[in-house]
């Protein structure tokens, strides 16, 4: 059943998960932009209810989440794991309140729309109370993507290789990339707690749980999120997922075939006008992104793109996206604000 | 001209560059695989003359490497940068002594082999007093594609993602990570010299300079290397390589397809039989190979064998390898260990 309650020009927002990384950087991302909401609330566990969060010029109060939470608040933002997000689910819903859900939980529900705004804003008009953010890794390949799909007839396969950062496994996880660099460094045994192995001066080739067939769930999550997002079943996807010693932004390198020709210009042009993309790209002087540079922006950042000769049609190119603004707290405003009544 | 010159069962070998990373390592591993010289040389420039390096249980003095420096020696390592190969060649060769290059320098000459003994030591056949070691990420491909080519008709295409340790641009490069990530945690200014931008906790999608078409010389080499240690011009490589904080060891992730079908179960039996193969796989639990947990290792480790089912016949798997040993030391003195004469 189609959502049908009219969103009010200033909503009630609530972040749920207020304390996390994520929640922070929501709560960060609805000041940049100005979100035009008439009151912000914290929410998250008992644990955490009495802290306070920075918001504007004063802070927040951290309130307990509880299934009253959401009586009057008209967007929820979620970003404190899928369990909780299930928990809570019919009671946002039952209030009234669209559930912008930044876990798992929901991505391949047939009535919850996967969306990102550039490329399937669409999409959030057959919501029913529910719209889940894609993965991280997810949102930064679609967004470019999304402008070279449309000049070259389609996606057929992408081959992508992620090289990702400490941040997409949370606040615990920076710390300890951080702090075990240090004990490294210094001789002194490794901690190792929010990583399986030692990140520090490693690579890590697994994020998430197995899922089968030698596969790990951040990697499954990267096909099947990018078929619903483009609404096309018949894209290949074939990822690989890393993790390696970067504190917050993921990079992508990617060996793409399209059902069309594009050469190299075309998809300059594109991506140069595509929203959400900037194209940082002049290889002969070694111009082109990097994680460790680009905190605290929001785009997908585009470079060494070339021709791919070895197949038809392909093209390769690295990209890079801080992982918790447009990889998660920024796609779940910018979601927010297509919700917005339009003007 | 094919060299005709025996080899003696005990000849004399010269290490041509032994001061620097590869140089002492190639000593190291001419000691552990009790290599059968009967004398070993120490050559480097003028301004390493005179200093020492260690060898078995003493010291070697290092000499300056002049052209006269070659007479009496049947063996020369050579890993003093290609402009020094290049310099010596001639002489190396005029005094009758095999030169195995570690360097670029005539990785691409008609007359000179590219060899890797797991995958083509019948090219030493053929050799006119020079031998050249392939660039360390080719090498760590080539050796388990090799079993696997073997048992599936050839290989089409391989899409090859590197993640590459510091050591692959020296002992200076390897030092800049180190000093640099205790700079980064301390809040210090970053000293960049040894690579075009920070390597702490960031990550640098460029080894080596432009070649034209977007592409850099390390993957440049990926291509042409892997087709001719191969002798099969119709393979299709498509890399990117990537430089990671990892101190000595490369890792790669690759998706390959082959000329005809091979299973993952007839895969991981190729590869189990193959020399200088370990495979390390037990995804379930999360068991793959790690960079920064192989430094001093000889084979290639392999990891994440799985299906790709997003094109005929493929297969995607994960790579390391200790770049310092079997990526440049280990392979230039198993290639002397095959001139040997054969008991």
């Amino acid at each position: 059943m189609t959502w049908n309650k009219p969103m009010p020009e200033h909503p009630v927002v609530a972040v749920a998960g207020a304390t996390g990384v994520v929640g922070r950087e929501m709560l960060k991302v609805l000041e940049q932009r100005n979100f035009p909401a008439s009151k912000v609330k914290a929410l998250a566990s008992a644990r955490s209810a009495g802290k306070t969060v920075p918001f504007k010029d004063g802070e927040i109060v951290v309130e307990e989440m509880t299934p009253e939470s959401f009586e009057g608040v008209d967007i929820a933002l979620f970003s404190a794991g899928a369990g909780v997000s299930k928990k809570f689910r019919q009671a946002v819903v039952d209030a009234g309140c669209v559930m912008i859900d930044n876990s798992s939980a929901f991505r391949q529900d047939e009535d919850v729309p996967l969306v990102v705004p550039e490329v399937n804003s669409h999409d959030l008009a057959w919501h029913s109370g529910v719209i889940a953010n894609p993965n991280c890794s997810t949102i930064e390949m679609v967004v470019p993507l999304k402008a070279l799909a449309d000049n070259a007839g389609g996606i057929k396969r992408i081959v992508v290789n992620t090289y990702q950062a400490a941040s997409g496994a949370g606040m615990k996880a920076m710390n300890e990339l951080y702090n075990q660099t240090r004990e490294f460094l210094d001789e002194e045994p490794l901690t190792i707690e929010a990583f399986s192995d030692q990140i520090a001066f490693n690579v890590i080739p697994h994020i998430d749980v197995p899922v089968g067939d030698g596969v790990y769930k951040e990697e499954w999550k990267m096909v099947v999120e990018t078929k619903k997002i483009f609404g096309d079943d018949s894209i290949q996807v074939a990822p690989t997922c890393v993790r390696v010693p970067v504190l917050r932004c993921h990079a992508e390198s990617l060996n793409v075939e399209f059902n069309e020709p594009i050469d190299v210009d075309a998809a300059r042009r594109a991506l140069e006008a595509a929203p959400g993309v900037t194209v940082e790209d002049d290889y002969e002087n070694f111009v082109y992104p990097m994680p460790g540079l680009k905190q605290g922006t929001d785009d997908v950042y585009v470079g060494r793109l070339r021709a791919d000769t070895t197949v038809e049609n392909g093209l390769a190119m690295w990209l890079v996206m801080d992982q918790i603004r447009k990889g998660a707290a920024l796609n779940a405003v910018q979601i927010a604000e297509t919700l917005l009544p339009q003007a």
